[in-house]
C-alpha cells in the first residue's frame, strides 16, 4: 500500500476502506507518513468529503492510535458529555452531579480552556485544594464510590487526533465537518463512557456560527458513535449569547451552585435540565418526560448538589466555599460598566465578551498563560434586555486594575442597541439522534 | 501576508493575486513556506483549479525563481521548441537545423531522457566528442556564428519547478493541467527564446493520453506565453506508436540525418516539416505556405543537413560519423523479432516498446543509469501494417546478449495483432494557437 494512492483516490473522490486509512494514520503518527502527504490527504477530503462510514472507520482509528480507556471495572452506565465550547458554558457543574445523582454514573475527563472559551477543569480548580490530575486507579475508585468524578484528561488519548489537528491548523483543513467530528469523537470513544451526550453551541460565540452547520456537524458526531457501539444524542444550544450571567472560574462555579440550588438563571437552568434529561434518556433511565422528572427532583431534593459537594470533596476541594462563596478567593478590583444610551441591547459579540474576560484574567490566549480564577464578567443585561442611561451592563473582576481598559473597551464594542427589540433565537434549537433531526 | 490565508482562499475557490502566489511559491524556494503547507496548496489547486491569468502569473513567477537567460546578446528572432515526451521522437534534431538554415536562431537547452522517454542531450552525445556542457558565453557565440546551438540545460533554471514537481511527485498532484502547463513553461521563460513551439504528444506513448486533456494542456501553455510576452503556439501530435523507426540514440541521430537528407520516413518526415513550418511562421518567417516551402527548400539544398554539421562540429562533435554512419560504435549484438503469427498490427503500447528500449541499455531507468549510445530498437513493422508469419518484426541492439530475454518479452507484449485493420490516429491531430484550436 503507498500514500500516494490513498491520496490519489481521494482526490478522485474515491471511498476510503478501513485499511487504507489506517495506513494514512498509523503511518502519520509513526513518521512513516511525512506531513506533506498527510497534508494533501487532508486537503483532498476537505473538498470531497468523505461518507458516514468512513468517517466513522477513521474516528475508531484516531481513537485507538493511543489508550482506550477501560470503564468496565465500573459498574453500571457510564454517560459523558461534550460541549463543542462556549461563553459561559458551565453546565458540565450542573448536569454531572444531576445524572450522578440519579444513578448515572459520570467517569468523565474534561480540558483546560483556551482563547474565548472556558474549560471544565479550571473551573473546577477554583475551588481551592481541588486535583484534576486524578491517576487512573482512584479515578474508577472515586466513581465506584460516589457515582462522580471529572478529571482533566490523563494519558495518552487519541494522539493521531492532536497531530492531525495540529497539522490541519496550519494548512486551512480544521473547517471542515467529517475531521471536526473525528477530532471530538475519537477522543470520546477512547474516553471509554458508553452513552455520550453532545451539547453542539451555535451563534456568534461558538465554532459553529449557523444551525444548519451545526445540524451537520451533529448528525456526522452522533452517526460516528453509533457506527462505534456508543449511544449518542446531540442538542443544539444558543451561543449567541454567553450563557448565563457569570463568564470566569469561581464566578461560574459560583452559578452553577445557584443552579443546583433551583436559585440559577432561567437560561443556563433549562439547558442544563435539558442537557441532563436527554443524558438520562440516553442511559436507558426512562422515557424523556420521566428523565426531565428525575433531573428536576435530583436539584429539588437537594441530591445533586450534594452530589456536586461529594465531588469536590474527594477530590480534596474546600467544599465551604460552595455554602459560602464570600469563602472563594475575591478579585483585587472591579469595575462597572455604565450605560452611556438608552435602547434594547440586540446583540452581543459573544465571542469578543469572551475574549473580554480572557484579557481580565480568566483565560488562556495560550497555552502557556496562567490563570486568575477569580477574573471574570458578571453579566447584568443580556441580549434582548431594555437597557436604560446609567444601567450597570457588567461587573469586571480582575486582580491588576490596568486590565479594565482594554477588556472594558472589547466588551462595549461586543455590543449593539437598537431602537427596538429584535428577535433571539432559542435556547435550544435541534435535537439531533440516530433517528433524526428535531428542530425544536 | 499568512500562507494559511492563501490556502484557504484557493480552497474555497478563489483566485489568487500575484503577490499572493509570489509569497507562496518565493517562501516555498526558500523555505519559509513549508510543505506541508505548499502540498495542501497544491491539492486545492488540483481540485480547484487556476485562472488563465493566475496561471501565467505563477510561471513567471516560478521562472524568476532561478536564473533568466538572457539572448539579447544574439541578434534576431530566436526560437525554442518543446516536446511533452514520446519514444522515437528525434524531431529536435531535425527542425532545429532547418530553422538555423531558414535564418531564425536557435538558442536551445535541452533535457535527457528518463523513464520510457529519450532526450535531445543523451543523442546529441552519441556523435562522439560531442559537448553539451558548454558555458554561457561559447553558447551564445556560437548561435552568433553560426544560428545554431542545442546544449544541456545549464545554470539555475526554475528551481521552484524542481522543488514543486518533487512535492507533487508524491502528494498525488502531478496530473493538473495548471501545474503542468506551468511546469513546463516556467523553464522556457526561463530559456529566453522569444518564439516557442510546443509539441504536445498524445496517446499510450504519452503523458497526456487523449486529444482532449492533450488540447486542454496546450491552451494552457499557449495562454501562458502569450501572456508573458512570447509567441507560442503547440501542435498535437501522435504518441500512439513510436515516431520514426528507430528508438535509441545513435540510431535515432541516423534517422534525423535520413529526413535531413529527404530520406527519412513519412512520419517523422511529415511531423518534421509541421513542426519546423510553425516555428518559421512563430518568427514571422512567412504565411504558413512559404513557411513549409522555405523548410522543404533547407532540407532539398542540403543547408539543413549542413547546419547539423555545423552545430555539431562547433560542439566538438566527429561529423564523419554524420555522413557514414558505419563509423559510428556498434551494438556488440543484434536479435531480430520475427512474427509467429499473421494478422494486423493494430496496436502497440508505445510506453512498452520505450521500455523495451531501456532494458536493452538506450535510456535510464533512474536518473543515475548510465546510457549505452549503440543500443535500441529498429522498427521493422509499424501500427497499421499488414504481418506475415516469419517477417522480422523489429531489430534489437544491445552490448550485452542477456539483455534480449526482458526487453524482446516486453516489446512482445506491447504488440496487438488483428485479422483486420484499425482505424490510426492521423500523425499531426491539432495546432493550438493564441486564436484558438484547429483540429487537423
Amino acid at each position: 500500500m503507498r500514500m500516494f494512492d490513498i491520496i490519489a483516490k481521494k482526490r478522485d473522490g474515491g471511498v476510503l476502506e478501513r485499511a487504507e486509512l489506517e495506513f494514512a494514520i498509523t503511518g502519520f503518527v509513526n513518521g512513516s507518513v511525512p506531513d506533506y502527504q498527510m497534508s494533501a490527504l487532508l486537503m483532498a477530503i476537505y473538498l470531497n468529503g468523505m461518507t458516514a462510514e468512513e468517517t466513522a472507520q477513521l474516528t475508531d482509528i484516531m481513537a485507538h492510535s493511543g489508550d482506550m480507556v477501560d470503564l468496565s471495572s465500573i459498574s453500571g452506565i457510564k454517560a459523558d458529555k461534550h460541549s463543542t465550547g462556549g461563553v459561559g458554558d458551565k453546565t458540565t457543574l450542573v448536569i454531572a452531579p444531576i445524572v450522578a445523582a440519579c444513578g448515572v454514573k459520570i467517569a468523565k475527563m474534561s480540558g483546560r480552556g483556551l482563547g474565548h472559551t472556558g474549560g471544565t477543569v479550571d473551573k473546577m480548580e477554583s475551588v481551592p485544594g481541588t486535583q484534576t490530575a486524578v491517576d487512573r486507579e482512584r479515578f474508577f475508585e472515586q466513581v465506584n464510590e460516589i457515582g462522580i468524578s471529572v478529571i482533566g484528561q490523563s494519558g495518552n488519548l487519541a494522539p493521531a487526533d492532536k497531530k492531525m489537528y495540529a497539522l490541519r491548523d496550519v494548512t486551512a483543513t480544521i473547517d471542515c465537518v467529517p475531521l471536526i467530528a473525528s477530532s471530538i469523537m475519537s477522543k470520546k470513544l477512547a474516553a471509554g463512557s458508553d452513552c455520550i451526550l453532545l451539547d453542539v453551541k451555535t451563534g456568534n460565540g461558538a465554532f459553529m456560527k449557523t444551525l444548519e452547520d451545526s445540524i451537520k456537524l451533529a448528525k456526522a458526531m452522533v452517526s460516528i458513535g453509533w457506527h462505534n457501539g456508543r449511544k449518542v444524542a446531540a442538542l443544539i444550544t444558543d451561543m449567541d449569547t454567553p450563557l448565563g450571567y457569570n463568564i470566569g472560574n469561581s464566578l461560574e462555579v459560583m452559578e452553577s451552585v445557584q443552579v443546583l440550588k433551583g436559585e440559577g438563571p432561567a437560561d443556563l437552568t433549562e439547558v442544563c435540565y435539558q442537557l441532563a434529561t436527554n443524558m438520562l434518556y440516553l442511559a436507558g433511565k426512562g422515557t424523556m418526560q420521566e428523565c426531565r422528572a428525575m433531573a428536576e427532583q435530583a436539584v429539588s431534593s437537594g441530591a445533586a448538589f450534594e452530589k456536586l459537594k461529594q465531588m469536590f470533596a474527594a477530590q480534596g476541594g474546600n467544599i465551604a466555599v460552595l455554602d459560602d462563596f464570600d469563602q472563594f478567593q475575591k478579585a483585587k478590583f472591579s469595575q462597572q460598566i455604565i450605560a452611556d444610551q438608552a435602547g434594547y441591547l440586540v446583540r452581543m459579540n459573544t465571542e469578543m465578551v469572551g475574549n473580554a474576560s480572557v484579557l481580565l484574567g480568566a483565560g488562556r490566549a495560550t497555552k502557556e498563560d496562567s490563570i486568575d480564577f477569580a477574573a471574570g464578567i458578571v453579566l447584568h443585561k443580556k441580549t434582548g434586555d431594555k437597557v436604560e442611561v446609567g444601567d450597570c451592563l457588567a461587573t469586571l473582576y480582575a486582580d491588576h486594575e490596568e486590565k479594565f481598559a482594554a477588556a472594558k473597551e472589547l466588551f462595549c464594542k461586543a455590543l449593539t442597541f437598537a431602537d427596538a427589540p429584535a428577535e433571539q433565537p432559542p435556547l435550544i434549537m435541534a435535537r439531533v439522534t440516530k433517528d433524526g433531526v428535531e428542530i425544536l
